[in-house]
Parts: structure tokens; C-alpha cells; sequence
């Protein structure tokens, strides 16, 4: 039960993605027209991942690229001084911009993202970037669907894919699904089926999995049924309030509940869920328990403002995860 | 002397170009790496004099182009709520972003500006959302040179300015030679050079100048012997702190001062000039006074945080140049 | 009378625009999916005039870029061999190809062309490769409209037209339209008008003068009437059969006669007529006699089976002036 | 031995990829710059296939995309005529063109094309254009390794391999490596990868297993090794004239000997060599025939003027296989 990790390996995750710049709305619960004032957060599903994995006290590295500006310095910055190895971030050379989100809250229902991602730095990393040496240091890989959305970054991460399972390195695909960027869902649906099929863990919501399914209401024993005919031995299948469900290649099948909060915001809540659930599967915890730590690092961050700043301790997960026990009992 | 409008026509001003966003810097004497927290303004330079010409008194309309989402959105109605004509500025449909300006503010010398300027809204007004039956309803159409640097925003600027020639509105080229989004050089060049000639206003740097011209430390004698061989009546080329100077087609030429104020940062020196110069020669004041104008409402907004919400009103220009001349007499 | 030309200057014209390749149904009156074998020649409006300005004798120069490989050293050796200057046509070293025209002869009155012009290297002319001293030794600049359609010809073109203005150099425009490449012909529109009124002489058909208005069923006496405003001294314009006329901004109007011949195909009849008429032009024959020129060029050359290799020497177009006129008498 | 099909299928082999003109030299034995006529055949690596399966007697089908113009129609009339199914080729409706070779024949061991695939339609070739109940009705499904090089043909060739192995469908991958289009060899490396290891046979020269591989003078050995750990059960890697060589996965290797032939022109032997060889398989031959097939196949195009035209039917194949038996023994 749980993943076999190659515990001999330095770093617990290397992260391949874009880091990019949340500019979160400082006056919410209102339209975006009326906020005026926008605060600045590192973001980015990879990066607010390999920060997470930080925070929890593992080691993280990340191979991605930034923009040869304010910004792009403010990332790497901010991402060394969580604990990140940043060595094989490289510096974009050719103009390309920093990805931007700009959050408007208009209540915890209703969060929306106006999304800056045009010629932006994290697309271009190359495929010649990409190091196997980095990568055959770690026991994870861990791809978010997002850097597969154009090329040349597409033939980047799926040089890593090759290169981790080249090199006994797990593959752990967030299917991360963010519309903009692809030219269709065809397309999409082309690379997720790859990439899924050649990794180990796959992480996503239902509407994701539809989406490299290229259908709508799909169901998640066909998903499985299809995913377990490849390499994945785990398969997590997220159906927001209605809690998570883990699958694994040996038949069983794991509920996880979701922690009720006060939300301010839903943005963040699958970075912070992959990444404390990555860590209890890395800590040898059972797949279980690795539902709730997800769960409850969830919890914790939508009731703040930002995604990455937000990150919980393990004592923090630790600590809502036996209140909300006592509680029930 | 001065410029004869055809002064039956309803609005003073329409200007042709960029309406974006500004995001300045809160937090400011510092490099943008250690500013957290952004305000947002509506910026670029033709939305910028749009707006100044309206805050003193007089009828300005816009054409342009704006992104389908909140920034855009604010956009017209802040622009609306200053009295700007905004019928003629058409939405985006092909999701186009609007474009941004993260200010720096290191010290009142040390400014500049991170712009995301890639697949913006504006550069995509095309050739047909240019109304002949709305130029002819104006005085002066202002044109601003980044709107040229890129297809088809540049072909409906070509066609802006051969309709206003066709029905006498008069041609007002504010140079606003911003290098991103060209090619090269010798591009721009090209282009300043065909709108320059067929001016009848042309307001601009001396640094610009040399970009039009293709040359570097051009002299303003053969610059203005240059274009007064062609449509322009005035020409109009700044020094920076040494001050501008005016010239006529009939061999006049105008020395302004710049004042002296308590510099916050230079953005917005440029368009609140032009806004004031253009007020007073509409107003039929002479070219000496014109100058002084440009100069005061530079003046003021240079210590000031915003360029757009800075633009000052006839009284406090006229209070400012009266002070001063007190001062030295 | 007949417009006057700096007789100092060593070249007679300098064309501006794309040398290509023409592909020739060798069995023809069928279509082209039925034909098995075709014929190379050189192509390409601005170089069929280059090349029949030659054949009658006269200096012709080219400013054009070939495309690095067999198609463009054939272009090269060819138009050298027939006795233009290939000084300033330089090579692309980036990978663009030669344009193609595979024409498909079904009857003499039904005649299509299939084009090849996605990334052709006569489209990435540089405004920096267009010489100043090269345009000044030259009596003509003749400027194609096709080489109009995209960046960065189009600002070599309109460089050239700045160039030859400033030197004194006569600029005829060869409206040329060929509707693939350009975005819209609104985009047309725009920088025929442009050029237009900056040209000493245009030249084209109806229709073509209908694409610069952006109109259609133009008027001949608005269209004169608009360029007479601006720099145009001699327009020129083709009712096919019907004939052609050609205006002078002094008020007299011309019109010229087409001779019957038996004809194979329509391709080259405008190339050759503008070649013969600016001919006569330069001789300093009067505006009739340059019309007949044209019109018998033209009658010989779409009797022929190419366009370039076509082209007549002053002997033949004299005899079948003279032959047509014994005929009459 | 050999590889099992599922013998219940209507078709023997499916293509997908390209179908193009190639424009061969009437006259040779020169430069491309002294040619002056070309005879047009069609031409591309899976179409030339296709109609060598076909003209063997077996059943061939295609998905592709042709240009909506005489060269398309000519294609789409010429596969129709040699017996391939064509129901698949869809038509292009955004002007893209046919993909064109212009082939130099300047002595038998020195051949170069010259070609043009700037914007063709073949690579438009959409994933919703690939039908799942097309591809489930053949034997084979043959991928060319030239569509993969651009998207979105890219995507639908990926998903075709996808919707064959979930319908028992062999895939038979061409490496077919051609640089033009290509990016880089990086991601000429990613793509090869993933289709080889999914594909249940792959044929190409040691040089385009090199590049698939990212490396130079590669080792058949490790390259083998590599697939089998995958997908492939049948690997063929040609020598050129040193013949070629069949490894499978049960660990046999058989070589195959080149035959001498007076040779034309190099073009097509590649192609004639894989649809002898597939033939062969199909037939249920054992690897040792089928490699003589092959080499048969390809000797007899390359004494040949054309690729297309040329492919030899089983007659001609095993009179030389028996000739060449009977002059060794």
C-alpha cells in the first residue's frame, strides 16, 4: 500500500512548471472594476506545490524558466528564501513576461481569475533545459498539466517524463487543466492520455479527468479501469465538497473527506492539497491518512488570502486534523 | 500665429490609440522586487491627454480598443466618469488583454516601467471600427505613435489620419515612441516619417526626433526644415529639463521653461504637457503661453503618484504659472 | 507634356519588389490537374518589368531578395544574363523560398494562377537593405503593390519611396494587387492610398484603382480628381479590351487602343504594357505614342507561351504599330 | 516469427501523413539552376505507400489533408485511381497549400530536394479529423514520422496511435526524418521516442534512430534494447547500402542484402522498401523474405524516374528476387 519512493534520492520532489506572479485583490467581496489595490504572491500550481513541500520540511527543487525581470527576480527570491532549490530555474533571454493572475473575490462562491499568460517565460523552457542529472536526484517528478499547453515547454516536460522513468524517478501528474493557452480540448485530451499513461500517481478533479477523456460525466471506475492498464499505480479523483477519492492498481479504493472552513477564497486549494498529501505518501504514511493531510492543508489555506504565502506547517495540518477528530468523537 | 481649428466642430480632441492600466508601485524609493502592493490607475499616453484635455474643460473622445474583462471594463467607466466620449472605443472579441504598466519608482531619477504589452487589446483595433462621420465631428485628431508600432491598430491609425485630412480635422502626432512591440528602428522610422509629413502638429522629444529621423544627436534646425517641407504648421521638440522649443512654419521659434517642482517620479510628464499645450492653442492663447501651460500641468503631475487621476485643472495650472512669475519678479 | 525625368541619372529605373518563379502549363487548354509537365521561367511583376525595360535597351537595376537556393540562383543569372543590374538583390539566409506561380491555361479567356507566396523570401526584403545611393542613380523608382503586402517589405517599399522623394528620384506605382497575402482590403486600402499620393505616375486597372478607394465602380474623374490633390502627375488607368486611359494633371486625357492578337494566355499583358510604356516615357515620346507602345507590347506578349522570356525589343513593337496602322489606312 | 495481425480486417494498412506533388527534373544529370521543365508526380512518404500496397494488391486506406486547388484534386484522383481508399482525405478550407519536392538529380549519388512545406496542408490535419471507427477497420495503422513535426497534425497523429492500440491495431511507425519543419532535434527526440515505444514495428535508417535518440553514431544494440522494453516486437534499422537489419523481440536478427541495380536517383527507395517489406508481413512471409522484398522493391524504384509511379507490382518483385538467386547460385 502507498508508492515505493527510491528513498536513497536527495531531493523528495522536483517540480516542472511555471512560477508566476498572483496579484490578489486587497479590497474583495466585490467586483474586480472596484479593487483598486493588488497585492503581490508568488503562484503557480508547481511552484505553489514545491513551496508547500518546503514548508512541510521536505526537499523540493524546481526546473522552470523566468523573465530577466522585477518579477522574475522577485519569484526566484521569494522561492529560495521558502527552501526551494532554484539551481535549474533559468533566466528567459528573449523578453518573454512573467505569468500573471490577477484574483477577483467577489464571495467565497464566487472567485474568478483574469489569467495574463500570453508569451509568457514559463512556456519557453526547452527541451535542452531540462536535466537528467537533476532529475535522477529526486524521488518524485511532479508535472502540472498546464506546462504541456504549448511548445516548446511541451517537449520540455515531456523530456522529463522520459528521463524519470528512465531513471527510477516517480512520475506524479496534477492534471492542472486551466483552459487558456490550448488550442482545444482535442489537444489537451492528446497529451493528458501520454502523460497519464506514463506516470505513476495521477491527481486531478473529475472535470479534469473529463477533459483528458475528451467526454463529459465520466465515470471514475472507467477512468481507472483505463489508467490501471498502464504505468499509474495511484490514481486520486477529486470531487470538490464531495471529498477525493484514491484509487490504487491493487483494487482498493480510499475516500477522503473534505474540512469545512470559513472560506475567503477557493484559489489554492489543490496546490496545498497535492502538496501535503505528496508529503504523507513520501513520510510512508498510508493512503488514508494521506487523504487528510491533503484535506486538512486544503482547509487551511482557502480561509487565507494567499495561495503560496498560505502554505501550512505540519504542525498546522497536524493540529486541524485532531480537532476536527475530537470534534466527531 | 497659433493653429486655426475649424471651431464648429463639437469636440476638441479625439485621440486614437492605447488605453491600459497603470499598476504603481505603493511602496515606493525602493526596486519593484521589494514593492508588495500595487494601485491601479488607467494609463497610456492617448488616454492620458484624453483625459487631461476633459479635466480642463474641454470635449475629448477616444477610438480604441478594449479587452472584454474587468480591466476593460474600468477602463470606460472611469474614463466616462471623466467625461470623455467613449462611443467609439469597440471591445475586443478575441480575448485580447488590456495592457499593463508596473511603475518602479526607485528616486524621482531612477523610474521605469515593466510593460506587458504581448497580444494586447488595443493593437488590434482594426481599419473598419475607424468612423469617418465620428472624426469629422472634430477639431484635432490626436494620434499617438505607439499605435502605429504594430498591425492592424497601425493600418486604423493610417486611415484615421487620411480621414482627417480628407475633412479638415487637424493631425496632432504626439511621437510617444515607446521601443517594445517594434520591430526596429528603422521600422518606426519608416512610419513616424509618412505620419510626421502629414501632420499638421507634431509634439515630441528630442530622443524621438532621433528615432524618427534614424540618426542619432539630430539637430532641431534640420528636423523642422525637414518637415515644414511637408503638411506641418508647428513642431513642437522637448529638451527635458533644458526646456522645449516651439517652431512655426512661418520661422518662429519658442523657447518654454520647464518649473521646477518636487519630483515623486516622471511617468505622465509627457502627457499632461501635451494635454495643456493643446488646451491653450485651442483656447487661441499664443504659443508662448501654450508653452507655459504644457510646462505648469507637467509640473504638477510629476509630484504627484498617478498620471490620469493627476491631471490638473485650469486653475491649478493657471496658479501654479502666476506663482511663479511672482516668484522671479 | 509627358513627364520630365532627371536625364543625369545612369539607370533608366529601379524596380522594387519580388523576382519569382512562373511555373507553365506545358500542355495547355486543359486544366491544370490534367496537365503533367510544367515550364520555369522567371516571374514576378516588378522583374518582368525590369527585364522588358532591358530588352528595349535601356538601364534597369532590381532591389529584391532571392532565396538562398536553385530557384534563386536560376532568378539571379537570368535577369543578370538579361542585362539587369542584380547588384542590390540579396540573398535570405533564412530559409524563405522562392515564390511560384503554376499557371493553368484552360482557353485564352479562362486562365488561373495557383500561388505559392507563404514565406517568401521576397516578403523579407529589410528596410536596411534598401540603398540610398542606389535609389539616387536612377531616373524611375518603380515600386509593385504586391511587395506592400506584409512587414518587413513593406517598410522596405515605403523606405524606398521616402529615398527616392528626397533624391528626386520619379516614383511610378504599379498597383499590381493580387488579393492573396494581404489581410484585408481595407489593410490594402490604406497603404495604396499612401503610396499613391506620393507617386509621380501610377498605373493600373479599374479594378485595382477600386481596391485603393476601397469602393467599387469607381469613377475615373474621382479617382483623378483625389490624386491630382497629391504628388501624381500622370495616372494611368486599364479598362482591359476596352482600352486605357491615361490622365495628366495638366487636364488632358489619353486614350490608348489595344491591338487585337491571337491570344494564348492574359499573364504578362500588364507587365509588358508598363514596360513599353514607361519605354516611351523616358524616351520623351508624347503620352499617345507611350500608350501605343504599351498597348502593342502587350498584344505580343500574350500571344507568347511566358511572360519574362516574352518580352519585345523596340523593333517588334514598332513593326506592329506600323503593320496596325497600314492595316487601318 | 513475423508479427500477427488481426486477420478479420478490411484493410491492410491505413497511412496517415502527408500526400504531396514532387516535381521531378525532365532534365538531369545537371543542376536544378539548368533544369527547365519538371514532371509532376504525387509524392510523400505514407502516400507513396499507400499506393505501393496498393499496387501489390493489397488493400490501402489514408487520412490526410489536401489543398482545396488543382494539385489537391489531382492527388486525391491519382491515389482514387491506384486503388487506395480515400474516404480520409479531407480538404483543407483555409488555403493551405500542397506540400511540394522539386527534386535535383545531378548524378546518381548526388540527389537533393528542394522543398516547399511552409503552411501546407497536410500538418492542418485536425485530432477531431482522425475517426476511431476508420482506423479500428485495418490491420495496420502506418504513422510517418514527417506529420508529428508540427501541430495540430502533430495531435492528430498522436491520437491515431492512441485510438489504434486501444483497438488492436499494429502500428507501424516510419521514422521518415526530415529537418524542415522540425524545430530542433530535441523535439524531434521527444516525439520519436513516445510513438516508437508505443508502436509495435519500426522501420528508419541508423541515422534517423541517431535522432531519435538525440545522438550520434549510435549503437543497434542499445537502440533495440530500448524499444523492447517497450511496445516494439518488430525493429528494422537500414544501412544504405550495406544492407539492413530486422531485430524481434524474442531475440532473432536477420540481415538483408541491398541489390544492385543501375541507379537513377535515390528518392522513393525508402518508401518502396516499406511497402514490400509490409507486404510481405502480411502475407504471413517470414522476416527473411520480407527483407528481400524490400530491398527488391527499392532497387527497382531507384532505376526509376518517379517514386509514386514506379512502386512495382508482386510480378516485378519476385522476378528479381528469383533473377538475382539464380545468377548467385
Amino acid at each position: 500500500m502507498g508508492v515505493d519512493f527510491n528513498l536513497q534520492r536527495e531531493f523528495d520532489i522536483i517540480a516542472i512548471g511555471r512560477a508566476c506572479i498572483d496579484l490578489n485583490a486587497v479590497e474583495y467581496n466585490r467586483p474586480m472594476e472596484e479593487t483598486m489595490t493588488f497585492r503581490k504572491y508568488v503562484g503557480g500550481s508547481p511552484a505553489n506545490i514545491a513551496i508547500g513541500i518546503s514548508r512541510l520540511g521536505l526537499k523540493a527543487g524546481f526546473i522552470g524558466k523566468l523573465a530577466d525581470d522585477q518579477h522574475g527576480r522577485f519569484i526566484r527570491q521569494y522561492m529560495s528564501d521558502a527552501g526551494v532549490d532554484t539551481s535549474h530555474m533559468v533566466i528567459d533571454r528573449e523578453g518573454h513576461k512573467t505569468g500573471l493572475a490577477f484574483t477577483e473575490i467577489k464571495s467565497p462562491e464566487e472567485c474568478s481569475i483574469l489569467m495574463y499568460r500570453d508569451e509568457v517565460a514559463d512556456l519557453y523552457l526547452q527541451p535542452s533545459e531540462v536535466s537528467e542529472d537533476y532529475i535522477k536526484r529526486s524521488k518524485i517528478l511532479l508535472v502540472s498539466g498546464t506546462a504541456l499547453a504549448k511548445s516548446p515547454s511541451r517537449e520540455a516536460v515531456l523530456k522529463a517524463v522520459q528521463l524519470a522513468r528512465k531513471n527510477d524517478v516517480k512520475v506524479v501528474f496534477e492534471l492542472d487543466y486551466r483552459p487558456y493557452t490550448w488550442v482545444s480540448e482535442a489537444e489537451t485530451s492528446v497529451y493528458y492520455t501520454f502523460v497519464a499513461e506514463q506516470s505513476d500517481v495521477v491527481i486531478g478533479t473529475r472535470g479534469e479527468y473529463d477533459v483528458m477523456e475528451n467526454r463529459q460525466d465520466g465515470k471514475n471506475e472507467e477512468t481507472v479501469c483505463h489508467l490501471f492498464g498502464h504505468s499509474p499505480e495511484l490514481v486520486v479523483i477529486k470531487h470538490g465538497v464531495d471529498g477525493s477519492y484514491a484509487y490504487t492498481k491493487s483494487g482498493e479504493i480510499f475516500k477522503g473527506q473534505s474540512y469545512k472552513t470559513k472560506v475567503l477564497k477557493t484559489f489554492g486549494a489543490g496546490d496545498s492539497y497535492a502538496s501535503a498529501f505528496l508529503y504523507a505518501l513520501i513520510k510512508g504514511k498510508d493512503i488514508e491518512t494521506a487523504l487528510k493531510y491533503g484535506s486538512a492543508s486544503a482547509a487551511i489555506v482557502v480561509s487565507k488570502h494567499s495561495s503560496s504565502e498560505a502554505m501550512p506547517t505540519v504542525h498546522e495540518i497536524e493540529q486541524l486534523i485532531s480537532e476536527r477528530a475530537e470534534e466527531k468523537s
